[in-house]
């Protein structure tokens, strides 16, 4: 087996809207999901307000802490969207118009409409790779381990599909899960970390549930290897039934 | 008026549930929210996995920046349940039984029922202040500016209804919208920067949306002068009308 760790990355979400409760972030879900997926898991997310030194900071602390760095919001023509700005001077590179961003949009927009706002839209840091946007053109990039996307979910997502080739992936992480009504998690506690102790590769999480159909617990087991990750279920299944409890394959239903 | 400002606050959201993609979380806005309305607002959120070192070392690192630093997560009784240790480490106390904490928990189960797993949520950071939990009894804590609780969210709403009344908050930050259908918000981009740039205590967003119903953007503005914040959108509405919009004040319909 190859026993190369898989790269690791780091998420930040720019954007006061998520800071004031204005919005229900719903970007992490999708990332972590799709992170895990392709082998490169989600380690930290930071949300951080339209604030240049904190921005500045934070991405430079960041993309040299984590193999890879995903940014979402900020992008956009307005006096709030400053994330390519604060890339660049993390970065230490001009900020300049990029070429083939320039063009796509001003082909998308009609005469007299791409004005300085938008054009702000083609300005990028120095050696920026595009990430298409089939969504509303304005391009993300990529410079070094940083991604640069758009905030609002689906152009987010259509920005991370086109992205997601390019990105050097690794072993993707398997989840495996086991539910049991009306067993509390503290009956099961000690032996399952027990379970832990034998499957030291295998990220073993415990979570309650309190559902209009009951309550319960949710074991979920998560690795790259799945033969561990269905060995520890198979052994919390066993538990379970052994305390006198159901066990049901996967995650309780919603 | 009152020059004070408003002290800062950070969450942490401690957990490999978040990160993995396996829970939607919904505790972020929950607090956004809250502490923005009692003045204690929101500057920065991390979602960090359940490892000591990363738990150690980012309560050390924001209770040092912050005013008020509130956990959610990893306070049950299982062994992936570290928070309490960690805060302990972090604050270089020590991590004692809390009588207080033991006699509610010891009450709650039946005789034999309050095993060594379930007697670790009463065991905490000294000097800990109880947080109240009357969903489900194992209180939360505040030991220094670090506020505890649980990650399940309608316990941690519990939780932080209770620990409101002793928060020092400040002047309520109070919202303004306007949105308008079918204007994009590149139009207005210049304009409204003029815009933010008369009323520099106001923080100015602008945030298209799209949306079954149809396109548009909509303008928040945010601050702790209700007069203000309504003078900033009052520009707004006058801008958006003047580019032949039909701007309609609040947040547009979901």
């Amino acid at each position: 087996m190859d026993d190369t760790p898989n790269p690791t990355s780091c998420l930040l979400v720019i954007g006061n809207e998520v800071l004031s409760g204005r919005t229900q972030d719903v970007n992490i879900k999708f990332l972590a999901t799709r992170l895990g997926e392709i082998g490169m898991p989600l380690r930290e997310v930071r949300i951080i307000p339209d604030v240049p030194e904190t921005i500045i900071g934070t991405v430079n602390e960041v993309r040299a802490r984590f193999d890879h760095v995903f940014t979402t919001g900020g992008i956009g023509p307005t006096h709030d969207d400053i994330t390519s700005e604060c890339v660049a001077t993390a970065l230490g590179v001009p900020w300049v118009k990029h070429q083939e961003a320039w063009a796509r949009l001003e082909r998308h927009y009609r005469p007299g409409e791409f004005n300085p706002a938008r054009q702000r839209m083609a300005t990028m840091p120095e050696g920026a790779v595009l990430i298409d946007n089939p969504i509303s053109i304005a391009p993300g990039y990529s410079i070094g381990n940083v991604h640069v996307m758009a905030g609002v979910p689906r152009i987010m997502q259509a920005m991370f599909e086109a992205l997601a080739p390019r990105l050097p992936g690794g072993k993707p992480v398997i989840a495996r899960a086991v539910h049991a009504a009306g067993l509390p998690e503290g009956r099961i506690a000690e032996e399952l970390g027990a379970i832990q102790a034998r499957f030291p590769t295998v990220d073993i999480g415990s979570y309650p549930y309190y559902r209009a159909s009951g309550n319960g617990v949710a074991i979920v087991a998560k690795g790259t290897d799945p033969a561990l990750a269905a060995a520890a279920i198979d052994s919390v299944t066993e538990l379970m039934a052994r305390l006198g409890a159901t066990p049901v394959e996967g995650e309780p239903p919603v």
